[in-house]
């Protein structure tokens, strides 16, 4: 198929040679900066950049908003098409119906969502085979039919269950990253070693990944109820108000979730 | 040498049969319930299994306390060892100096903590050479020696940093494990499927592990600072009062540590 990429951050860098990959072609590449898009372009077989969301004259038939979600439905109100195209969009939270926009000016024009759920970084390769997409749209055939040229784990969901997927997401990784850093900070503060946490930290997820619910393997002073252990470590951090209201946020949650 | 083992729980599972294959005799295994300490036993060379504290006709030379923190406290109050002998404990969070207590009874006993930084479950092994010792105490030649016949990764600490590493493990590990089980949670709750996370949350740490600072990694909605998808993820929780205060604690914490 032929396909636009619009965007020019870490989800487009990926998906635009993801499509090439599976065997179809990027015709151009938008970027408002053309500079941002010609660096996507650069590593594609023959795309043009554009920064210009008139593109009734484009070759391509699939049209795939690759940008940030505050982006989604400034460009869905502008973005002029071809007959019979589709339009998607790839966000976890941004509803489908944001693309109805583009729908007003181009009656026959599809709409859908092409949702990655992974974390994107410029530069570092992945596995995209790997990635669940999930889907849905007006035409989920064939959107479909997209998802699957790029991963074998393709899944139709509708805009709740991809919100809720993506909630759960910031809880799982935007989250979880956020404690490392907290705890990376807290070693700082002390002076000992990050480091001697990592082997525990894997050891730790390996377990979680493994088994059928993460609460079945939590350990740790919460869930032992070991007021000696919580009252050094609250003592550890009474200098740090935001620390020890992440602590005891999470302390309060553990032993609400594992039934004081 | 001559070990003793008290305790029957994971550590003590870990540790007895680590000593073994390091080349040292576990003498006794000692719990309160002679069957639990039974279990570790047969799996060992050749250990009796004692339910009785006084263990001054023992031809140990060090005794491990491998229990629950809340128990070291009453064991070194009640022990009795040998002339010339070292107790250690293997507590992250007990100060050393709760062992004193046992000192009172034998004045040339020397005491010590001998913590291994990892999680550990009964009946699954792990590479016990790679787990990080921290390791304090009256005489931390000895210790130290004890340790590195166990594992390449044995460092100094004093009961502040040793504290510090396991208030810091709570955050990176326990924390991030039952973050793992609301995200499970929320997808049970409109039911979707929790497994497509999986290839995220791996991603996610291995990109963490991988840089400075995890905070270098951060992604998401509170450090993008974007309010349509926070809103929509708190009108997602909002019938859930504890899944909805762990959001906004979070998001906060998140957005005050990368400078709001």
């Amino acid at each position: 198929m032929n396909i636009t990429i619009l965007g020019a951050g870490n989800v487009a860098w990926h998906l635009a040679q993801a499509f090439e990959k599976a065997g179809h072609n990027v015709m151009e590449v938008y970027a408002r900066n053309r500079k941002n898009a010609k660096k996507i372009a650069s590593l594609l077989y023959d795309s043009d950049v554009t920064n210009s969301l008139d593109l009734r004259d484009s070759d391509a038939t699939v049209f795939v908003l690759a940008v940030s979600d505050k982006a989604i439905e400034d460009l869905a109100k502008q973005i002029l098409l071809p007959a019979n195209s589709l339009l998607v969009h790839s966000s976890g939270s941004v509803p489908l119906e944001v693309l109805e926009y583009a729908r007003k000016k181009n009656k026959d024009l599809e709409i859908g969502v092409l949702y990655p759920l992974m974390t994107f970084t410029t530069g570092k390769n992945l596995d995209i085979n790997q990635v669940p997409f999930l889907i849905e749209g007006s035409d989920e055939k064939l959107i479909l039919k997209i998802a699957k040229s790029l991963s074998v784990k393709c899944q139709l969901a509708d805009s709740l269950q991809r919100q809720t997927l993506h909630a759960a997401a910031v809880f799982a990784c935007n989250f979880t990253n956020h404690l490392l850093a907290l705890a990376k900070e807290l070693t700082e503060n002390e002076e000992v070693d990050y480091n001697l946490l990592k082997p525990l930290i894997s050891e730790t997820l390996k377990k979680s990944l493994l088994v059928e619910h993460p609460g079945d393997v939590q350990t740790g002073p919460a869930v032992r109820h070991d007021l000696n252990a919580i009252a050094i470590h609250r003592d550890l951090l009474k200098d740090n108000d935001q620390l020890l209201s992440v602590y005891d946020k999470l302390t309060e949650s553990i032993q609400y979730w594992h039934g004081e």
